[in-house]
C-alpha cells in the first residue's frame, strides 16, 4: 500500500469517528495487533488487511444512534462504497467488505479469508487483558452502568448470574470467556499473556468492594438503634 | 443513630444523586470504610460521622452543572440546612457541615475533628487500589477523555509530563501519589494493602498499549511505499 492510500483511508476513518478519542485509539491498536499477527502467517494480502483494519469500525456511529443496526454490516457497506467511489478495484473492495462484515462475533457470520480472521482476532485482542478492562469501564461510564449489583442480602454480587448490567456482569459473561475464541495461534498466545492482568484486576476490585460492604454493614447494624 | 434518622438521611442523599449508580455506591463505600476506620479510634461521634458520610457528596450535581462551584462547600450548606429544617440540634448540624466542608483535598481547608478526618480518609481510600482505577476510568468515559496521549514520535506516553488529560496522566499526577496523605493509620494501612492492584494494572495497561504501537508502527513503516 502507498502512503497516499493509507492517508486516504486513515482520514476517512477519522471523519467517521464521531465521539471520542477511544475509538480512534482502538482502530490503531487493532491495526498494530493485526500486523503483529500477520507476521506469523504466509500469503497475507496486506492491502486488504490494512484497509479492513482502518475501516472496521466506521459503522459505529450509525449503530450508536440506532441500536437495531449492526456496525459491522453498516461499516462493510460504507467501506465498499468509499473504495469503489475512489477508483479501487471492486474485487479488492469486496474483500475488504467481507473482512469488516465478519469481524463481529456472530455464530452465522464467521470470517473466512486469512485477512478476515486476522481482523477478527485483532479486534477481540483489544478486549483482553488490562486493555479490555479499561475499555469496558470507559464504556460503562458512557452508558451510565454501575460497577456491580447488590445481592438480596445487601452484599456485592460477583457478577455471575446477574441479570442487571454492570461491570462485574460483563466481566463474568464476556471478558472471562474470550481466551479460547481466536482463529490464529499468535492472537491466542498474545491474549494468554494478557489474561492474568484482567483476572487480577477483577479479583482485586471484587475483594475491595465486597469486604467494605461486609465489614461496614456489620458495623452499621450494631450502631443503628430501633425506635 | 436511630434507623429512622438513618433512612431520612439516606433518602435525602439518594434524592440528590442525579446521574448514576456510581455516586450512590461510592457513598455507601465511604460510609463503610469510615466505620472500619472509626473502630480503631476512641471517642468518635457516630451520629456526626454517619450523617457526614451519607451527605458528603450531595453537592456534586451543582458542581457538575457549574464547575466554578465546589461540591464540598455546596454540600456542607445543603446538609446544614436539611438537618436544621428537620429539627436536629444546630450544633450537631454544624459539626456535620464542617466534616463535609473539609472532605476535599485543599491546602487551606483541612479537616479538624476526628469525624472530619475519618470522612476525608474514607473518601480518599475510594480512589486507591483497583477501585480508584475503576472509578477514574468510568469518569474518563463520562467526560470523553482518552486512555493515553501519544508522544511526538508516535509512541504511547506513560502520562508523566503530559499536559493533555488522559487516564495515564491522571494516574501519574494523582492516583500514584495518594498513599501518604492519610490522617488515620487504619486508612493508610488499608490503602497500602490496595496499592499493588493499582500499580499492576497501570503497568500492564501501559505495557500492552506501548508494545502494540511500537511493533505495529515498525511493521507499518516497512509496508508503506513512498509514491
Amino acid at each position: 500500500m502507498t502512503r497516499e492510500t493509507y492517508s486516504l483511508l486513515e482520514n476517512y476513518m477519522l471523519s467517521c469517528m464521531d465521539d471520542s478519542a477511544h475509538d480512534k485509539e482502538h482502530v490503531y491498536r487493532v491495526l498494530y495487533y493485526a500486523l503483529e499477527i500477520a507476521e506469523t502467517l504466509k500469503d497475507v494480502d496486506y492491502d486488504v488487511l490494512i484497509a479492513a483494519c482502518l475501516l472496521h469500525d466506521i459503522g459505529r456511529k450509525e449503530q450508536f444512534e440506532n441500536p437495531a443496526l449492526c456496525h459491522a454490516a453498516v461499516g462493510s457497506e460504507k467501506a465498499f462504497l468509499f473504495l469503489t467511489e475512489h477508483g479501487f478495484d471492486p474485487e479488492y473492495a469486496e474483500q475488504v467488505r467481507q473482512c469488516i462484515k465478519t469481524h463481529r462475533y456472530r455464530e452465522n457470520n464467521q470470517p473466512q479469508s486469512p485477512e478476515a480472521k486476522i481482523l477478527f482476532d485483532a479486534d477481540k485482542l483489544d478486549v483482553t487483558g488490562a486493555m479490555g478492562i479499561a475499555r469496558t469501564l470507559i464504556y460503562k461510564g458512557i452508558v451510565s452502568e454501575p460497577l456491580y449489583s447488590l445481592l438480596p442480602d445487601g452484599t456485592v454480587s460477583d457478577g455471575a448470574g446477574d441479570d442487571a448490567p454492570s461491570f462485574f456482569q460483563e466481566y463474568k459473561y464476556k471478558l472471562e470467556h474470550l481466551y479460547d475464541r481466536f482463529y490464529t495461534e499468535k492472537a491466542a498466545s498474545l491474549a494468554e499473556e494478557r489474561r492474568q492482568a484482567a483476572v487480577c484486576f477483577y479479583q482485586s476490585l471484587y475483594r475491595e468492594a465486597a469486604s467494605s460492604y461486609r465489614s461496614g454493614q456489620r458495623a452499621l447494624a450494631g450502631l443503628l438503634e430501633d425506635p
